[in-house]
């Protein structure tokens, strides 16, 4: 396998990214691709109003893993977090008490929540953040509207509610079973500035291991960007994130059944789509060696299909798993 | 002298206060009159808007005090207080970076924000806050409304400009020269629920050793409250913040300066006046003993004056010094 196809290198790399799985993909992405410019959608689905702060978990995840100041082990937050303002929180009895914020943390929501309160977009806001953070990527929001996705259960207090999807994530570990996963504020939310231009001015499209259902799929409910991604002249190449029939990390699985799609390598690009159906958006498809029995099926829906090693287990790992999407991205693109 | 004159023991007191000056005196007043039931009208003429957060630093000062949270050592702010936050702001370059915002003290900034931006007045948050603290008072700010102090100076950067009184007190330790302090917005200012109620039924009224200008003074700004104070059948007595000719703490002197009144503990009495005069509020007045002298000039001005030891250099002592003033008080109400 070429580590990077030097005839063929793309120079704008676009990819859309979740938060864990899809930042320590880019991290691969840009190792594999260091001429590149590369710009990341980041989805803004799993954004939450905690204490009048503005959280941004997905493009946080990803600012400080590209920036160097997220936390290795959590694979969330920051290194050397502290949890002293949430204590207090917690001392005033006021609520969620869920939710994780930690101090560091808190001076980007500060600094964000100032920002938006003050009238910048969410895009211009992120920029400014990244001054900071220098993540070597291009880091666009999905949308500069508010868009948070929402999931129905049944509630413990009783009752089929709909939470706000942090709610159910982080508080109740997706254990209450999901059975609509919605994007409120989907209908009425544009791309951010350069989002459809990232997508139909890329050399390749990337759809990292990031959750199909609530990071990528949410990205693709902003409406324009699966049309944007379906007219781009750019390859379209996706890699899976379920791995032997189980999500690489994460809770995919409870996502995916409260949409009705198997936790295998095959429903996922089947859900995407191939892009010579009629709403379908990728081009190629990349599964793990232990799923190598989905190529066909994956082949037979007009998507191009390869197996390779996918779990994420090392930096060479996974600069080889981005530089292989982008290998089978230079085969699919057209002539 | 006695320390708490049970005959004629007030059951309800009202006080205006500033920050640590008033809240260590309170500590004296609670110890001096255990039963009482006492109500604190807080200076809100400091608050500030910092990093998005509304910050207010005499009414958390008075809480954090009488509710155990205080920092003995630097008189403001949490014991055992951390500055992560504080810190990762600077590193994002955002200012202000002069204004100590410390990680216990922000919880407090992000529930009374987040009631504020709710829709609650302050008043409300104030006592929300409060359920916390128990702070064995009723502490109420003396408005609802935003009224700020500002200070006219020689700016280092050139010109006269107007700015905040915690950017000329904090960021520049009262050494730019003070030619005016406004409070800005204090003709749409109107007293707190509670406020007029609480100084015109009480038993006695007691001003604490507070700045007389930024303190107490911006109290007495807000329409209606110095109306109150000659109005009420209370007597109102006061103690002196200027000991030997010198502030008690703090820099209270350039703050007389700016208005033109000498920094001594008769000036001071002269400055809020007697309530035989037209708009005069004292019936009495403390001096520390070694202003014994200024004891005659005050009596002239028709407010009964006593020399006592006024420097809180301890628990007992700050007792001792309330219960002077409630024993001054006591003998200056009408039989």
């Amino acid at each position: 396998m070429r580590m990077h196809p030097a005839a063929s290198a793309p120079q704008r790399i676009t990819t859309l990214a979740g938060g864990i799985g899809g930042a320590r993909f880019l991290r691969g992405l840009i190792a594999a691709a260091p001429e590149a410019e590369i710009t990341v959608i980041g989805n803004t689905g799993d954004d939450i109003w905690i204490h009048g702060l503005r959280v941004c978990p997905d493009l946080d995840t990803v600012m400080y893993t590209l920036g160097g100041g997220i936390s290795e082990e959590r694979g969330w937050g920051r290194e050397d977090e502290t949890f002293t303002v949430k204590s207090e929180l917690a001392d005033y009895g006021v609520e969620p008490s869920w939710f994780g914020l930690g101090d560091r943390d808190i001076a980007t929501h500060l600094v964000r929540t100032q920002m938006l309160n003050a009238g910048y977009p969410l895009s211009a806001v992120t920029e400014a953040l990244c001054t900071r953070w220098q993540p070597g990527v291009r880091l666009i929001p999905m949308t500069d509207e508010r868009a948070e996705t929402h999931v129905v259960v049944d509630h413990p207090e009783g009752g089929r509610r709909a939470i706000h999807f942090q709610e159910w994530w982080v508080r109740y570990q997706a254990q209450l079973t999901a059975h609509a996963i919605v994007l409120v504020g989907a209908d009425d939310a544009k791309p951010a500035p350069g989002v459809i231009e990232a997508i139909e001015g890329a050399d390749v499209v990337v759809l990292p291991p990031s959750n199909p259902v609530v990071s990528i799929g949410t990205i693709l409910q902003v409406p324009g960007i699966r049309e944007s991604l379906r007219r781009t002249p750019a390859p379209v190449v996706g890699v899976s994130p379920i791995v032997g029939g189980r999500p690489v990390r994460g809770m995919a699985d409870a996502c995916l059944s409260a949409i009705g799609v198997d936790t295998t390598a095959a429903a996922v690009a089947a859900h995407y789509g191939s892009r010579r159906d009629e709403t379908g958006i990728l081009d190629g498809w990349l599964v793990d060696e232990s799923d190598a029995g989905d190529v066909p099926q994956v082949a037979s829906l007009g998507i191009a299909c390869e197996a390779r090693p996918l779990l994420m287990s090392d930096p060479t790992t996974t600069t080889a798993i981005a530089a292989a999407a982008l290998d089978l991205a230079a085969r699919t693109a057209a002539p």
